[in-house]
């Protein structure tokens, strides 16, 4: 049986039994017990407990192997110290669990080695468990509520898989409310076995399920996960994904520079980008992405016009201000057509450009009217339609109208009816009606922007092999590297080297200048040392040096600044600046190379004007987002000014990454200054710093 | 009669008439007479309509002046071409009016010169007329609703004002919900006579309001309205402004530089920040921060701590990130007595940091320890009590006991309990109990934040008197400007040095150079030109020039490449750049004169790294904004970077505010590039171009 046919029985199931079901109430085993019995689940429902002989006035059984049947699905709701015994009398009567008990790995050692002796019987037996330490699970659209959470959600299109099962539970309470229906609700726990990545893989090939929306902690294989991920994306559904974490943002005091721009979340965000996903930043935005998933597709990105449909003219201005500064929805120009249409029909004071201003006392006629003209306008992707509840509003009547024309339109509508008591029964009606409705407009907009961002549909690029001499040429240089994690600057030049960075040439004088070392002037001199990670701002770097004697007096200085055994000083030529750039590496944990580019200079940290890229990496997909992101304005001509070199940027920020992909022991690496131009002169690495881990 | 006396006869009064009062259901006249029949005002009411002699079984009289007494206010409803008629003859008995009738204004021609008639009347007459074009007015503590907006709100310490009629009813209707209070809800259409200052200032007087919330779609008498809401600030209310057009926000293609990145909207906002006026982004903001405000005061500024309370960690994660990204508002660090003491009473598991998590098990009991807890803890100031209604979750039990703790203490106290059904009930009773709820903590969050945004609390500088002598110098020189509206460079020099801004020298080179012109080399070759605004991207810059041969051959190019007859060659020594500043003004029709500074080069419109500033200034205004604003980093010891000179750019930004302020005839500076330096370099103009309007 592959894993996808176990979930599949897991999710639909034939029979079930609850392992620890009880008769107390408030007792958990009660409560699953109870939901397994009240919404007509059609299955065989079983209860286990070794004290009772009949709960909920059904026959109980002592143990699962005494059960007078295979089952398809148990749920173990027992203390954690009973939950290896339990699972272990039982593997013959049943393959699939859900652990529901706490105190497994989220709870000390003891908790730990539980879980460890767990999994180990899993594995020996070919087991799935869910949890432990979760809620359990929800299918509507057969009745089944195998948890113990209240209630039964709509039937739906939407997973939603929960590592918190009290926001499950605060989800599927207020999902009826907005009326969203939901194809199964997961509550995951510790992971222990079934990831949030398996349940989306399964998801993805259910076919009552359209969109997934995860909720998460933390990322436990986040390899594995963005694999699902991009599954998910090539079948066409969508993955939303609530993260919360962002509080790592940037905080983390690290050695090199790259460290501190490229936060564990900063690389999460850019690797679900990179895998499809859609990153949401709040529980809010969750909902209002849901709401419009149960009713519409969306992923195929682009920009999407908006026409608006409006009794005041006040919520029509400050939609269109918010429309004025989201990025992928823009308020559609009405075609000419549409415009002397609706000068027939409309009263000589309404305004018939867009937002269509149906004056206070519209009607639903007049509502009828502007809505049909939006819906024939080829020029309308989506129709938003806002409502105040002016004295002369018919209030319901109007949302009836909506109801009646819009209902199976193949335009996504959205509806804002702005007000409180006199608007809430027809806000009912909408949403029970399958309108898409939220409170707020101006919210609504801005999920729904990020919903239709563009999905960069990146080439997955395979590993090319390794270049056989150059990781040989990097071991070479790493081999000499001994008591220390930092290279050399003349360690580093011969890494870029072999990886075709340009980089500045330098001389090295820590023991004075020889005959040979023909310096240019005006040069600078540096301290090179593997314990100064900042040298600028230690006072290591001595520039402009013009002669002779200034370059004597600068080795001097350093030296005697700088006494430090492991101290060299090097020499470079004084470049002109024109665009400095920093380019980074960083090895993830979790999810591999990140390299990061960003302006350098006093900029860095001020604008954090940077953009991040996840290896494996193509020229063309840096380049794409080179183009398109934060860093654009370099790149393309502005006010009569050159474009930078794009091509030496991309090539650089490729080669570091290969650098990275190439060879596990680099750590960090960081390019500050990268010069770059936008004449002939050629972009080189001026610094050049590598932490390695042998 | 004062006009504050007379306001408050208008929305206090004895007695009130309706012209154009009407049996007919739906008709405004019959909205407003019944709205004032029904909620139980204890004013007399008369009924006035030419045509009928009862109205809703209440005598009828045909004029105003029939009336058997005066009346305090008489609310206007007739088509408009009787409005003149209705005044005139009633003028004796009634001395304010709210004409609800629309076709005046904002209606073409007609109505303009109707509304011109009317204001003649009114001014003539000493009469006090809101609207016309309104929706009416509510006063619920004397339970008078005179206008056509259905239902009667809570009473409480808001006065809210709309532009938008249909706003200002949407706004009651949703205000209900959220058990918000107002002590008046006005709605001021056209603002013929009475307009949104002088509201603010009678309600600002007015000892039942304490919070003053607009809606505004345009600001009609700009200076005016600041001044009001500065005497709300002198006083110790708060205004919170939401204004409709920021689309407007750097739409527009003006001539100089500063003209696009001082859109008139961020002129406003600069203008009511500095004034003491809170900018809100949506209709959903002023939502927060009106339930907010009707119970807790705001606007003393400074950082606030926020303890927060939760049964599920979920929640608690996603409000720690939202406060993570916020300015006036952290996470507090709970006390170590606090943590011991949560020790002794939560279970093992529960987090006795902050957020202090309950689990999920939290009865009512357990909340209360928390809830106690962070009241008791000196370094929490506001506290957050999050819920998600978990199967044991006693909810409304919880509710009471938030109800029995924090009804009456003196720390705010914020509640959200996610959900829907399983938690509404609760929600409506802690609402009605006076407890704040709202349903998205992180959007409740960033609202708050808002509002304890330090408000700048500016001197406002007394204007100085013009120095005679510059302003003379100033008319001389605009004198040689004929036919033009844009100066030379030789002007701008000129100019500079009489506000001692330092700028950079020049040759005119026009006709070839002269034995006197000593050029320093390397130098600059530029076109001067009015009608070349944007020389650099038209290639009208030359550099670097070597020597004399290059300059020869610069010019001769410069000369047939612009072939204008306006047209000078000008030559400026090359001057090394450490950071360019841009720094410019632009005469607001409505605020007066505005001054930005920004980043030069190319960074100026990518960036958007500006500040804006509104005359009169002072020398430490001027620093403290930029110390605390976007520059900051410019002007603080950044990474072992020395600080730029805040002085010189201070300086620079006061002396172009004083041009603007002292000759009335500037309309535009852009001083671009300003060449500011963090070591013995001066600081200078190299580019300076003014334009004028005789």
């Amino acid at each position: 049986m592959t894993q996808i046919q176990k979930f599949e029985r897991l999710f639909n199931p034939r029979s079930i039994a609850i392992v620890g079901a009880s008769d107390v109430p408030g007792k958990v085993g009660n409560m699953i017990a109870r939901n397994l019995l009240e919404y007509d689940y059609q299955g065989r429902v079983f209860f286990v407990n070794s004290v009772r002989e009949k709960i909920l006035e059904q026959p109980c059984y002592a143990t699962l192997s005494d059960l007078p049947e295979d089952v398809d699905c148990a749920i173990v709701a027992v203390p954690a110290q009973f939950v290896f015994d339990v699972i272990a009398a039982g593997k013959e009567k049943c393959k699939n669990f859900v652990i529901i008990s706490a105190g497994f790995g989220e709870s000390g050692i003891e908790g730990h080695n539980r879980e460890m002796q767990l999994m180990q019987l899993a594995k020996e037996n070919d087991l799935i468990i869910m949890g432990p330490n979760c809620l359990g699970f929800v299918v509507p659209q057969i009745n089944i509520n195998a948890s113990f959470a209240p209630g039964m959600p709509y039937v739906g299109s939407i997973a939603f898989i929960s590592q918190s099962g009290a926001l499950a539970v605060a989800a599927m309470d207020k999902a009826r409310e907005d009326h969203i229906g939901f194809s199964a609700v997961v509550s995951i726990g510790n992971e222990m076995l079934v990831t949030a990545a398996d349940l989306v893989r399964y998801f993805v090939d259910d076919e009552n399920t359209k969109t997934i929306a995860l909720y998460m902690e933390g990322v436990v294989h986040g390899e594995d996960f963005l694999d699902a991920v991009r599954y998910a994306r090539q079948k066409g559904k969508s993955v939303l994904v609530l993260k919360a974490g962002q509080t790592e943002r940037a905080q983390q005091a690290i050695a090199l520079h790259t460290g501190s721009l490229a936060g564990s979340d900063e690389i999460f965000d850019a690797a679900l980008l990179k895998a499809g996903g859609i990153r949401m930043q709040s529980m809010e935005d969750v909902f209002v992405a849901m709401v419009y998933a149960s009713h519409y597709a969306f992923g195929k990105g682009g920009i999407k016009s908006i026409g608006v449909v409006t009794n005041a003219g006040g919520p029509g201005v400050l939609v269109t201000d918010t429309i004025a500064t989201l990025q992928h929805v823009n308020m559609s120009v009405l075609s000419k057509k549409t415009k002397t249409d609706l000068k027939k029909i409309l009263p000589e004071a309404a305004s018939v450009h867009n937002p269509i201003d149906l004056l206070g006392d519209a009607d639903a006629a007049r509502y009828g009217s502007g809505i049909q003209a939006a819906i024939r306008d080829k020029k309308v992707d989506i129709i938003l339609i806002l409502l105040t509840p002016q004295a002369q509003t018919p209030v319901m009547e109007i949302a009836q109208q909506i109801v009646a024309l819009c209902q199976n339109i193949d335009k996504p509508v959205i509806t804002s009816f702005v007000g409180g008591e006199r608007v809430s029964e027809a806000i009912s009606y909408l949403r029970s009606s399958g309108i898409v409705h939220y409170m707020s407009s101006q919210d609504a907009l801005r999920t729904v922007d990020v919903l239709m961002r563009m999905q960069m549909m990146y080439v997955y690029p395979k590993m090319r092999k390794k270049t056989q001499e150059r990781t040989n040429r990097m071991k070479k240089i790493v081999e000499q590297v001994v008591d220390r994690d930092v290279l050399y600057y003349e360690e580093c030049v011969a890494v870029a080297q072999s990886y075709d960075i340009s980089i500045s040439s330098y001389h090295d004088i820590t023991r004075g200048l020889s005959a040979q070392q023909k310096i240019v002037y005006p040069c600078v001199a540096k301290i090179d040392d593997p314990k100064i990670l900042h040298k600028t701002d230690r006072g290591g770097v001595i520039l402009p040096i013009r002669n002779l004697a200034e370059l004597h007096r600068a080795q001097a200085h350093l030296l005697s600044a700088f006494r430090s055994r492991s101290a060299r000083v090097i020499v470079q030529p004084l470049v002109p600046i024109k665009m400095e750039l920093i380019i980074g590496m960083k090895r993830d944990p979790v999810f591999g190379v990140a390299v990061i580019v960003g302006l350098g200079g006093i900029y860095t940290e001020m604008f954090r004007m940077t953009e991040l890229f996840i290896a494996p990496l193509t020229i063309a997909e840096i380049k794409n987002t080179l183009l398109s992101g934060k860093l654009q304005f370099l790149f393309t001509k502005v006010r009569g000014i050159s474009p930078y070199h794009i091509d030496a940027v991309a090539r650089c920020i490729l080669q570091v990454s290969l650098i990275g992909v190439e060879n596990s022991f680099v750590q960090a690496i960081d390019i500050n200054p990268f010069l770059v131009y936008n004449d002939d002169r050629k972009d080189i690495a001026i610094d050049f710093k590598m932490i390695i881990k042998k």
